[in-house]
């Protein structure tokens, strides 16, 4: 176990040959019963792999998590689910749990079925591989075509928190991002560890976007074993989102072609869900996002961006206000000077744009990332 | 007046110094009264353009059309106001008619007021400038970050229609798109021009997409002038939707950064709205987009842009049927020579992507275009 990672967790990762030499089967486990909780995509498209943990998780209990990457198993019919199910069976009889308390994901291509001769093969090894749990293999081990694994941790009390995720394009979760799952051995009540879970993925991996693609796969899991001891339940939670939110940070710097991260802060709006689409249409605006790629203090772009909420009559030019960098642009216009202040601070990492629309006192804060010629070679050339 | 352009229209297209040496006045009106309509942006950032021209256009009546390009007049306040309203003035005056009469568009910029002491010299030699009009040069004088103008026409027994639209980047238009005029000597009652100008608008504009960005101007207008007397009104809302659509060739053809075309027919859809729902999920995702431009047969990008469609819960991979360029792809599955056809397929200026969702008897077409780094490349270097 690596420093600061939570108790009694062994996994395993290594490589079945799903489609090249790169790690593409981890499994992490508790020693012990966990509570757990997962949200998952709302495709219409999920596979046989969301509807499996959907249904071994709906009883808040788990022991383990087995992932395989490179392929998606979605749109391969009957076969594909009988395969996930086996794929799940093997992992229950490896580890001597119940098959209810194990979770599968799996991303990747669309539409292939998985190369059970070679998978089966690789789990039927489960047993003897399993070891201490090393999280920055697992992180390796479930990425696609991340560049970098996405690893974060934290504490609260004598627990800790690891949380792990993958996912650079087709991101922008609707429910989950498209892997992440976090490891506890904080003890809370279901109750307590639902609401935190969902509240961090809420106000993080839900306000993210790469590319306004929302995969067919997206998974968050928790699962918590308690050998810490009891938590204080809002620390936890507060904990919880503050490693989700690293996690995010984490994502979108590694989006496809990204170069820099856009935070959208919307205030004043009438309610949250309000902020949200408002920081939505904002931050996945391509002619804002080529905007921020060129450093260009265009902030006519997030007023059309804005205007786009069409269903809003409380949203006006007349009391709208725009920021780019900190710096009010609108109505207030900036001067060349302070325009070319802006532009400076837009051509660094992290470019900040808030709006205030007058229209109540809720608030929301939205990730994104630029678009660059890059994200577009890189989907263009990937090929089926 | 050009060959087979309708009776009794007189233009001119000027160059007022609005922001380079490009023609930027443009105004075409009727020598006598004409029944008109027009839609408009649902953008909340709307200017006083469309204001304006909603306004004027309410009575179903107008006379005449001024357009100022490269610059939005929109989020430029009262003052901007003021200036919209002082051109719709002058024009009435230059050419004798009720200023309730004149309908105004602009596009470009957006937050820099216009530069009134070069745009009411221009306007105040109008009515010495008119002259039989010229089609070819009013559909360039609208043009902005537009490659070439794009006019075009039909006919309907002795009555003509010429439509003229400007337009290749911001471009997802909720009502109307960016600019569209349609001139015809055709004599129709009020509600039979407006039946056949909305129903064109609606099948071709409304279903379009460069880019998800809906521009804050988007104005199309119709006049007829009636000169060349009765004609059947289901004959003219054939024709006027085969001119529309003709028209949203020439603007995807010329879409910012576009090579192809991507044309999206929805079949067996349990309504039209479902239809287009899924149409526009398809046409409008980046890795659909990204895809096509790189010709590759990825029919799993066109599976999970249908799943984002979540709220229809009779969507289904079990009932899903998909195909590109005429061939099924997905559920049974295209062979590897199948997709090598596909492939070469994909490579010419123009892809149909099928969808049969089995759901119920409706269908839709819509259309978009590839997402290329020459996209990214012109919306980074843009300045404002």
């Amino acid at each position: 176990m690596g420093h600061g990672d939570p108790r009694g967790f062994v996994s395993v990762t290594t490589h079945a040959g799903i489609k090249d030499d790169a790690p593409d089967l981890v499994c992490v486990a508790s020693e012990t019963a966990c509570a757990a909780d997962g949200v998952f995509t709302r495709s219409r498209f999920a596979g046989p792999s969301v509807a499996i943990s959907r249904a071994h998780v709906a009883d808040g209990r788990a022991r383990a998590v087995v992932t395989l990457s490179k392929n998606a198993n979605v749109a391969t019919g009957a076969a594909g689910e009988a395969d996930a199910r086996r794929v799940v069976e093997i992992v229950a009889e490896q580890l001597g749990v119940d098959e209810t308390d194990v979770l599968i994901a799996s991303t990747g291509v669309i539409g292939v079925p998985y190369p059970m001769e070679r998978i089966v093969p690789a789990l039927q090894k489960l047993r003897n591989a399993m070891g201490p749990a090393d999280f920055e293999a697992a992180a390796t081990g479930i990425m696609t075509t991340d560049t970098r694994p996405k690893v974060r941790r934290g504490e609260v009390g004598a627990a800790r928190i690891t949380g792990i995720a993958k996912g650079v394009g087709m991101i922008e979760p609707r429910m989950a991002t498209l892997l992440a799952y976090f490891f506890t051995d904080a003890q809370l009540a279901p109750r307590e560890l639902s609401r935190a879970f969902r509240g961090a993925v809420g106000r993080t991996f839900n306000r993210m976007s790469v590319d306004t693609d929302t995969s067919t796969s997206d998974t968050a899991l928790i699962l918590a074993n308690g050998l810490a001891g009891p938590v204080d339940p809002a620390d936890f939670a507060s904990e919880l989102e503050r490693v989700a939110r690293e996690l995010v940070f984490d994502i979108l710097g590694d989006g496809e072609g990204a170069t820099k991260l856009i935070e959208v802060c919307v205030e004043r709006a009438r309610d949250e869900q309000q902020a949200l689409v408002v920081g939505k249409a904002i931050v996945n605006s391509p002619l804002v996002k080529t905007a921020v790629h060129g450093a260009d203090p265009n902030w006519g772009r997030v007023a059309m961006a804005i205007g786009k909420c069409e269903e809003y009559e409380d949203i006006s030019p007349e009391t709208t206000e725009i920021r780019m960098a900190d710096v009010e642009v609108f109505p207030r216009p900036a001067s060349e000077e302070t325009l070319a202040r802006i532009r400076k601070a837009l051509e660094g990492d992290s470019v900040r744009i808030g709006v205030r629309l007058n229209a109540g006192s809720a608030s929301a804060t939205v990730w994104g990332c630029d678009l660059s010629p890059e994200y577009v070679r890189l989907n263009s050339e990937y090929t089926t």
